[in-house]
């Protein structure tokens, strides 16, 4: 099964830095969405859940190592199990068993993923990992009922050709995130987004049964709304900020920053729906952008740099070597704590919500 | 989903010490029985090969972190691939998918198996892993084709009530494992294996399509012969009495030693034969002994010592704490150098191969 992609799982174990610990920002998101998807699947879910289902089985794709993807998919649970008992005559009911596929990268820490799994007493599920980038088929054909993905699609399968090629008019220069000052570099982005977004879809359209429905939550731009204008945006510009300092300092060669180039785009709303229809595969039954709970909380430097720093350090150890984490995330805090950011000036990337049905 | 049962996985990673160096024993067992394997799924499977079924789902269970694991499941694959085309008019053949699940306690080292899965490029199946202890249900009901699980059922699920117990008439002393010269522990062993194999079969069933195979593979006593006859019982006989030296050094207390014992019980060929009759739940196709590719090689000091470190070093080390297993195993790599075995002066296990059918 050929599933090429670069991989950077989110930090691994369940140390101090691990995501494990700093994922609550995701987690805020998930629990938004959380209602609407209960509704869907209640008035919506059209599985012939009486015709002899004896398994029902569910995917989270890049589930990472928790605790948010257990949340997700006990929540699914729940609510199928509501509409088994409810589309079927109780007496002659057998009961419907489920299975969860945990989807990651193959270097994605599923040892502490298992370690952590709620309590067998407890689960009514059985877990299974299945290991291999979603940006190819992980799963056999018509298997999972419903699939579910969070904050992933944003990560693309490679940093996008020439933009890191110094002799390339794509070339993202001293930038470490798609440089929206420069067309060709936005150009090669997009080229990569297009192309991973089909591929997405396409392997997913064949796991799912007829019917099965696709939920994939993640962060967009606001329409018209380019990334360096966001607070994330602006977050990512000042870590690449102090990677310049320490290349001044003489810690890092400016050389190999030049050479660094986050593989993620975010799209812009319409763009995302635009990518899906012109794909074809899925009807989208539902999408639209969801206020994310912590929009209006205080957000605190410490918050932000745990956060990213969870995010980013593999990718960034995987370039850049050991050792430089510790002090690019301490002089982040520092640029952070000496010029405070007022999130109130910056505008926000939005959280969108799609439901998606194979046709 | 409720398995309760103690969990002392191989040795794990990939060091020098690791059961993936350390395995070659179990993989000549394996290699032993593949042939048969092979001539049994090409004449006999009679899974409706050609009615419709798109997936075709194998579990390993008990698979430890490869590379065996991996060996097996291809050669099931090539030959049911084999069958396959055989059965159907190549012309409308649709191609079948293959999954398979790759079972162990949650704390088996997933990640080193994921790790050094073959490349995705020449992996025909999509691969899972479902951890969770094999005396117990670990995946839904009628999902698996063939299922498989080689050296494994030696482990009982837990030390057997009472054998560590000083008050009891059933206590195994300071012996380390199964002590035949005592009544009561051979009862206790004996009813713990009982229930562990009805446990299995029981499960096992449960997950089977009917018609499915259930391939065991294991190491046995010849009818009669009791387990301080053979090399492989009086290794663990000699690692007993290495412990006991270490408490007359005062490195460990004697009183620790008495409330240890190996989970580990090995039946004799008839009595395992006679308990999956009972159980009832299965079709023996075929059960024989098989002799083992390496039973007339010269077995070196080295080699024996390797091994069963790679084999008892999570147990041990859970029991006296870290630190006690180079010392332990210096020892016996220095007496079994002091006093070689003769290990044609006695007898051995022999290598059982079932072939078990889904009523």
């Amino acid at each position: 099964m050929s599933t090429s992609s670069h991989s950077y799982p989110m930090r691994s174990g369940d140390d101090q830095h691990s995501y494990i610990h700093h994922s609550s920002y995701q987690k805020a998101g998930i629990n938004g969405a959380e209602e609407k998807t209960r509704q869907f699947i209640l008035e919506k879910l059209d599985l012939q859940l009486n015709s002899g289902l004896s398994t029902f089985r569910i995917a989270d794709f890049g589930c990472s190592i928790g605790p948010n993807t257990f949340h997700v998919v006990q929540s699914i649970i729940d609510t199928v199990k509501v509409k088994h008992v409810k589309q079927n005559n109780e007496t002659r009911l057998v009961p419907l068993e489920f299975q969860v596929f945990f989807n990651d990268q193959p270097n994605n820490d599923f040892n502490t993923l298992f370690r952590t799994l709620p309590p067998s007493s407890e689960r009514e599920y059985f877990s299974a990992a299945a290991p291999g980038s979603f940006y190819g088929r992980v799963l056999p054909r018509n298997s999972i009922h419903i699939g579910h993905t969070s904050y992933t699609l944003h990560w693309l399968s490679k940093v996008p050709e020439h933009v890191c090629d110094k002799k390339s008019s794509a070339w993202n220069k001293n930038y470490i995130q798609c440089n929206y000052l420069i067309e060709e570099v936005i150009k090669a982005y997009k080229v990569q987004f297009i192309k991973d977004m089909d591929v997405f879809l396409d392997a997913r359209a064949e796991e799912l049964v007829p019917g099965g429905l696709m939920i994939v939550l993640g962060h967009c731009l606001p329409d018209g709304v380019p990334l360096y204008e966001t607070w994330q945006g602006h977050v990512v510009d000042t870590i690449g900020d102090c990677l310049m300092d320490m290349a001044k300092s003489g810690i890092l060669s400016e050389e190999k920053i030049e050479l660094f180039s986050f593989p993620v785009y975010f799209p812009q709303f319409s763009e995302l729906k635009g990518e899906i229809e012109k794909n074809g595969i899925f009807f989208i039954e539902m999408m639209e952008s969801i206020g994310h709970p912590l929009e209006h909380m205080s957000i605190t430097t410490d918050f932000i740099t745990s956060m990213f720093r969870a995010l980013l350090t593999t990718l960034i150890e995987k370039h850049f070597g050991d050792g430089v984490v510790d002090e690019l995330f301490n002089r982040f805090a520092k640029k952070l704590s000496e010029h405070p950011f007022d999130f109130e000036m910056w505008k926000t990337q939005v959280v969108y919500y799609v439901v998606l049905k194979r046709k």
